[in-house]
């Protein structure tokens, strides 16, 4: 028991008291329950890898997307996560490919720009020649500071690099919303059609 | 205390529950804490006034950014509530002018143009000629509908119409924000200097 909630306390949002309930869940839990669990577990850890193009998670090299005809393949959405995709996927907005570059730069964590695939954006945008290459970090310090460095290393590469836009979530009314959010939506205000 | 919880139970949000909760603790309060309550109804009621010209909450008329010399004249940022021009103050990012249209359109709910301060607003841009109107109603369903109207009434009047944009809340990464926020997102991203 011991084992098992030591291993299960090493991941991200486990605490060891979770640990624990979870070590109690599967003492009550059916043979049939935790086999599946372990199976899912194994098949996930055999069967997901990174997308050797995009970097995104997929089952089979290179993932959906980016084998996926249909997609236009003039435009690279730049982002930090897998979740990302995921995310954007959600909107069913986008029809180009991705660049999942595994995180943020965070110097003083350590997190430089050799530390996320930065480098393999630069080399495949000089190969493939996109028509845009959009910026999708986050609104966060860290995703600011990285869009800013993706766009000083971008521009000489390309002829077009977008940001996202930041601003007011739909479905929100101007009050509820925080000064420097309503700054960047004032700042990014555009002519209406 | 029946008439004091029925006057209390008619202001928005206080049940009559509340109301008794409230009443219960005036009775607990000292003289001078009521007192001092009462007159800052009393006054509150008396002094405060809209904006002859722009709608906004004031004690004097016109109001102080109204009056203000140092404002920008020839901006205008439409709004639907005065709270929504204490959002926009404290951001400290505006200097120019704001109109009130207390409100927005919902015409399911009867609210229909005439019930709104447009008319004034179109009178004013016809007069004041301002060099851009910001359209910064809400990115909720109502908030839009009135935005395209707007857009829609204001083209005719005057050369630079803007809507202030939708999008990410700055501090939020990519994987907590809604598909149709992300949406907008996407379609509003800009080119990066």
């Amino acid at each position: 028991m011991e084992r098992l909630v030591a291993a299960l306390a090493e991941l991200p949002g486990l605490g060891p008291r979770s640990a624990q309930r979870i070590a109690f869940h599967v003492l009550r839990a059916s043979e049939g329950e935790v086999e599946a669990l372990m199976k899912a577990l194994g098949d996930f850890k055999a069967k997901i890898r990174f997308c050797s193009s995009c970097g995104n998670l997929t089952a089979q090299d290179p993932c959906p997307v980016c084998r996926d005809p249909s997609r236009d393949r003039t435009l690279i959405c730049v982002v930090e996560e897998p979740k990302d995709v995921l995310a954007l996927e959600a909107t069913g907005a986008y029809r180009g490919l991705y660049h999942v570059i595994m995180g943020h730069l965070a110097p003083l964590d350590g997190v430089n720009p050799e530390d996320l695939r930065i480098q393999e954006l630069l080399d495949r945008v000089r190969r493939e020649r996109p028509r845009e290459v959009i910026i999708a970090t986050g609104s966060d310090a860290d995703g600011e500071t990285t869009a800013l460095y993706l766009a000083r290393v971008l521009k000489p590469l390309t002829s077009k690099v977008t940001r996202i836009a930041a601003g007011v979530p739909v479905g929100s009314s101007l009050d509820f919303v925080d000064p420097a959010t309503l700054t960047k939506a004032l700042e990014g205000r555009r002519d209406v059609a």
